[in-house]
């Protein structure tokens, strides 16, 4: 089925207690679409780019598959940057630089080829532009996953809350369930922000793993393969999300269980990431890599007991 | 199979955001026996209690099959005392009131009727005096399982790391297992650990559930039910142990599948701990509520994946 990814393909710049890195490819929007190219070859992407950046890097993603019409390429001026350095946990990180640059008035642009598509995900930007996305649209998409982040709850609020009732998926972290819900306990939390809209909530809860809460009262705890290191967890959740969406997009099966196996594709893709610089390790990833991966989450979960023996 | 328990027998004095409690019944071992009595009805007890421990109680674990010849009561003494206060996120707790009382001068009895035992739970205590106990069985059991803390750590590593070489698993908290191993990575940390002689180590962490590391690479993620509320989280590591090695004894199989089940034993029956003050909740629990309750980790945890599907 086809996916089209919206978020921003953009300039990071990273600190890590193992190295740094000069300015290098990054951007929600990227991570997602690298991530999910693995998973369904009808993808496209909606982004804004200054003139700074690399033709290479577009004609690489459209040589994955990816339809790259919908990227704005804005002449004189320049692409975002993000710059952050992470603290020795790996769990927590400064921002040295943010400059919006391009992102700062995105208008997000359909292409006519675009209408009509089937899965959306919105990746993490101003609410209010992931909403006009969702309104540029002639139809509804079949399911319409969105990420976001703290910042916009404590600057766009009602932007959020609006767009928050229109997606299917919401996917936020831990920190950002408990602010958004204003509970601490995330089955507390799970049930106010599903009061808020969206069908299917998706915690992400980095080295200690995933929830997927749905509607009936099903929950599903997904493992995070307990890893030797971690080399940098930039784009982590982006990638975990480009899995989950592009593993839905490619089955096109929507049930509990189902969101279930995503939620697995997302955390093994999320478990490649992390192992190297930026995206660097997402880039050529082979099939068997990604299956074998997946298998690891198998072993790590699975267990049978017997009524007999309880 | 038979199980020893070692631990204390004690009072506890709780505050949590719900609420406190006066002087009330707690203690590792009470916890761990209390929990393990669901699975198996041939269990023993080493303990030590004052002149102000309450008969009833001693009687209470009797009537569960719980053999309570090994808890010394010392005429003129005082039981054990220990005080808490929990803050709001429940993770964290200040102690307000440790009396060591007939504890600090705790020398383990063994009965004769308690030799041959086959499965050994070495509760939260000094590591010399777990280590006694080991020494004073005049046949190694088959499984010997120990709780411990950073405290120990700090004040008796020596000690520590020569009754840690004597145990087949060790089960800590994930802030326990990083001071242990001086790695922040849980992978780096199980393998540090368990160069240091267990064959076998869990790593609880809390609501983010549970690690169990075997020979061979083995990885196992056992996930924690999402709660609403904690209400007290004292004695749910002890349950979680108790519940644990229970289940060991129950079915008599310590291969690494099996070990799986009894982590989730371990977790289910823990999860009860948490929903009322001390060992409310574990006293007067029925077989079908636990069934029922392991049955829910068996749902949160399962999902089914398809080679042609990744």
């Amino acid at each position: 089925m086809s996916l089209l990814t919206v978020g921003s393909v953009a300039f990071d710049a990273i600190e890590t207690p193992f190295g740094k890195t000069d300015k290098i490819i990054g951007g929600a929007g990227t991570y997602i679409a690298l991530s999910s190219s693995y998973f369904t070859k009808d993808q496209k992407i909606v982004s804004v780019v200054g003139e700074d950046f690399p033709n290479e890097t577009l004609e690489d993603l459209q040589k994955r598959g990816i339809d790259i019409e919908g990227i704005q390429v804005k002449k004189g001026e320049k692409t975002f940057f993000w710059s952050g350095k992470y603290h020795n946990d790996m769990n927590t990180r400064d921002t040295l630089v943010t400059e919006l640059n391009v992102l700062g008035e995105f208008d997000p642009v359909i292409p006519a080829a675009y209408q009509g598509v089937e899965y959306l995900m919105l990746g993490n930007l101003t609410p209010a532009v992931q909403k006009q996305v969702i309104e540029r649209l002639d139809d509804r998409p079949k399911l319409i996953a969105m990420d976001t982040m703290n910042f916009w709850m404590d600057v766009a609020w009602d932007d959020l809350m609006e767009t928050i009732k229109m997606v299917d998926v919401l996917i936020i972290n831990d920190e950002e369930a408990r602010q958004l819900s204003k509970e601490y306990s995330l089955k507390k939390a799970a049930s106010v922000i599903m009061g808020m809209g969206p069908k299917y909530l998706i915690i992400k809860k980095g080295e200690h793993g995933a929830l997927l809460f749905g509607e009936n009262e099903n929950v599903f705890f997904a493992p995070a393969l307990p890893l030797e290191e971690v080399f940098d967890p930039t784009g982590a959740g982006d990638t975990f999300a480009g899995g989950f969406i592009g593993y839905l997009a490619k089955t096109d099966d929507i049930s509990f269980e189902n969101m279930k196996r995503a939620v697995i594709t997302g955390s093994a893709m999320a478990s490649f990431c992390v192992e190297k610089f930026g995206t660097e390790r997402i880039e050529n990833l082979s099939q068997d890599e990604i299956y074998n991966r997946i298998m690891e989450f198998v072993d790590l979960a699975s267990f049978e007991i017997k009524k007999e023996l309880v």
